[in-house]
């Protein structure tokens, strides 16, 4: 039994690790933290949890978790991971920060997109970007895991195989990404009130979303080039989900596979989160939602590629790939608690 | 040309009103006025009248609007009216109130129901509640209308033919009532965030909700004797209209109608705004959304009676039906600008 | 390892049940069967099983069900299953029929809802109503279970505790019932279309609803008195969930607990998937959905009393309980695959 | 008085339709014409309508159609208009068609979107192109309008100012389109469900859309050379409105403008319908929905520029459009029933 922590617990991330922990048969829930909930019991934050679990929220600090957890989720909000993060592996305890604080391997990208500091240099350098389909084997042996934005992973998942074998044109990829309205996270605000947000559908921080430098430096990896993509998000009326639909100009390569759906599904043969949808089908997120799956549909239309990917955000794009990457590092089959 | 302004402008009632006044071919908005927005152009706070009106927010006192307006529509929180009432009727201007300030009669239960003290006496008594089908003659010549409440409207309009003609037994009437979460203004609480309140459905202040007394009152007014009806509000996930259900037991008294529809058709005859439906077809909120009809359905079970009533909240239950009420104060035809 | 099937697996309880008991550790699901699919791959039907399940529907007969199946779930239109139950009873299957064709014990009355004639007096005399929180014991040994209604299960389990000791006034019980758009089923008809039903909220079947007779013969049973109630179903703009408003007169017997919520406490204290709630706190839709559980809250009116029921249709009201069922008779922890 | 007839009057843009003319001063509907409904009231078909029009359903054939209209709107399937279309201009009726039929100038193109042969080659001759933005003169003297499909009006309008400038690089324009449901008409297909279309989201006829062709007709005329756009649509879980993100590579041609916001402003600058946003502030379907109004918001992004268009897909995308062209041919201020 390994003991987990979930440091974070009353937003939609944490909420979506405590039902997905609740399951898994090698876990043990050690302690839950929070700061608005402090000394709260869990199950009277979320009543859905009743009869459930019986836990009352810990004070939020490296103490208290060092104290109880072997393995913590940091679901916190952007700049108070890097607070913890230094205490907690210099104790030996192994992080899965959900957060963006990890990711952005460049400190000054992260200081002009989340408009902060970046305050561990040494965390950033050590942290693994927990894509698992693209970084088992690092994931295996990390310490701190920097699990993907929930764009980034639809979008990188979507578009791994064309930029890998220098099938995609790297200087006019267009990325039209929707995402339901928990993607936001439980921030208080007018957009995300029900009157305003139901029977509306609109663009938001176009050009400038925090997401972008992380794709970018993804895509980069994988191209051993540098690629700067144009990425529009926009904002469903619906729940839970995200729908990437990408346009992308083919190179001069000619493909090793007979159409792009075989090359998908070889590049992704042994995965057990990915399924690629035959020709002329593509994904739908009520396919995804509830699920870990990435639904990646392709169109090939002569000189240029639309890919669709699907996933549920809080799942794969979050909570979901968070236990995944737990379940890599603790060697537990990978699908535990998530099939 | 009758000179109105709406106090109050930048919430959902008076985005209505205002959305309803551009239409208004005998009336000129002088003037919107808030504290929120005081100095901003209404048509930056809602892009949407874009176009069809240039009118910068004054400030929200009674100085300013009675320097450019006749007739003024207060779409304030309650509480914020009667602050203002006493300067604007004293200068004679005609008041149309909105907030819940000016509806009960009995300041005791006001201070009950509102948690604060009423603080204007004589403008509870000259007060006249603004429910046209009931009181056109006392609206035509009020100097304060107050507005009832979206609950009250649908309820009242619903029970009162019964109520009238002493065919509802009067201690035992359930009303189970349903409204959009627009219902609620534009309050900023968790429980109206889109992640909250879509694909959920919940009671609130079950037994305690303030528009009981106002039902409570209007029926007793109807009925010559004194009613406690049982009241659970309830929220659904859609933005717009309100559908009670109210559960009657009848007296022993003889119906002068061959049916309960020829009751309420003869009841209402002369009604613009109301829709009797005939045996066996009930009101839905899509067929009065968007309008200022009030529709009603009955079931006559033997013993007991069905009543199904449906508005739509911000308009016969609040900015349609203030409109009527001007049209009334102002001897304009009553659906001017509402049909 | 026991061996299930499910019979008409493409409706939405058909599918629920799949998703369920592909969850289930100790059954093997042994075939799928479905008129309109028959052929078909069932990961192609619901592509949210592709990579879960790898099974071609077979041909719904009896024949075809014997061959492989111990227990069977009927997730089929009323009056189907009774065609099929009397072979696969006769050949010693258990059967589990979502349907209502056993849950009316007097085959009149499901004539009169049902619009044809029962065609298996045997059955229904030896038919288990499925309510495992009042007939656990006879679950446990039945042949055949009569899965219970979605409302009746809400409004049943939300008014035991009150009917069996006496406490409610048996001729004036008032039920106000909501149900999410699934409850319907998978029928397409124009009211169900997404235009139609988003937006919008309305009651439908008034006094008429075929689960009326099902509540009353099941709270007459638990009454030792007939019992007919007054019931108002409505259709909500949300996929899943019901909740029920239910209006009850008390008697005059005295209450053998210091207030309602202990009362219901007590009556329901062993029962996992209950969830009483304290005074002034009630369900919602959102706690239940996805879930197995029944939330119930009551409050104490002097001379009446209030209480709210919710459920998930697909799941406690329809094939959770059925699975919850399928434990019992297997002497499997009830909550397997349900917690 | 003008007198106007609705053909095909009981479809989502026939009740849109109705709904306007309604309001319009200068019109009289003389008839309403259906084949489903025929010998119905229409406000028994539309409740909504009740008490404000009381007129049964004529049949919908040519004969009906002339002896009372002097124009007619056809609501009508796509291949139902070209039947009658013949008769109707023969007889001096004047028409705006609101199906497909008339669009499309090339009869190949026709015969390969809507898999029919065309049957009016005259009629394809003489019809206009009635997007009045672009067209107004034309569609002063017309005898048929072709009224444009939902998605043209938003892409057309949102290109249109890059296009007739030069300023689109015209080989890689690609348009990513949003739709609310109401935007497949009242066709009854699962995937319009309810249950199916809430919580979903997905891309439709991916590269194959019958729209396609129009809009690349109309950019080709815009741009004077052939124009082949990425078009992909998707459905919103929404009743109404479109959202089109559309990305354009920039040409070497220099803006005779100090920026893109000036260069649309200018473009539209004398129309009543188009609003062009303030750079950094982008369209909301929400701000659209209900009225006649294309909302556009321009990015400039070096050498890519992005554009959103916003409509109500029943409005601006059909019924509003086609009472648009009507107050233009029959001379009316061009805002009447639209403002």
């Amino acid at each position: 039994m390994v003991k987990v922590g979930i440091a974070g617990v009353t937003g939609y991330t944490g909420e979506e690790l405590l039902a997905l922990l609740l399951k898994h048969p090698q876990v043990r829930i050690a302690g839950v933290f929070s700061r608005s909930a402090h000394g709260k019991n869990i199950a009277d934050v979320f009543p859905r949890f009743k009869n459930r679990i019986d836990m009352v929220c810990q004070k939020l600090d490296a103490q208290s978790i060092k104290k109880c957890c072997d393995v913590v989720f940091l679901a916190l909000p952007h700049t108070a991971s890097m607070d913890l993060v230094p205490q907690l592996v210099g104790a030996g305890r192994k992080v899965i920060d959900l957060s963006a604080d990890y990711r952005l391997k460049d400190a000054k990208v992260y200081a002009a997109y989340y408009e902060t500091k970046h305050k561990d240099a040494a965390g950033l350098a050590t942290a693994v970007y927990g894509l698992p389909e693209l970084a088992r084997n690092k994931i295996k042996n990390a310490l701190l895991v920097a699990n993907p934005g929930c764009y980034p992973t639809a979008v990188i998942l979507g578009l791994a195989p064309l930029v890998s074998f220098g099938i995609a044109s790297l200087d006019s990829i267009v990325i039209d990404a929707k995402s339901g309205v928990s993607g936001v996270g439980k921030k208080m605000a007018e957009g995300f009130m029900f009157c305003e947000a139901n029977e509306d559908f609109k663009a938001y921080k176009v050009g400038t979303h925090q997401h972008t430098p992380e794709i970018n430096q993804e895509l980069s990896v994988l191209a051993s080039r540098k690629v700067a993509v144009t990425f529009v998000p926009h904002l469903l009326p619906l729940n839970r989900g995200i729908l990437a639909t990408m346009y992308v100009k083919k190179t001069r390569i000619k493909m090793q596979a007979k159409n792009l759906q075989d090359l998908y599904k070889k590049f992704y043969k042994k995965e057990p989160f990915i399924r690629v949808k035959d020709a002329g089908v593509f994904p739908r997120i009520k396919e995804v939602a509830g699920t870990n799956f990435c639904d990646i549909g392709i169109k090939d239309s002569g000189d240029s590629i639309i890919v669709i990917s699907a996933i549920d955000n809080l799942l794969k794009g979050a909570s979901g790939q968070a236990v995944q990457n737990l379940n890599i590092i603790c060697g537990f089959a990978e699908g535990t608690a998530l099939i």
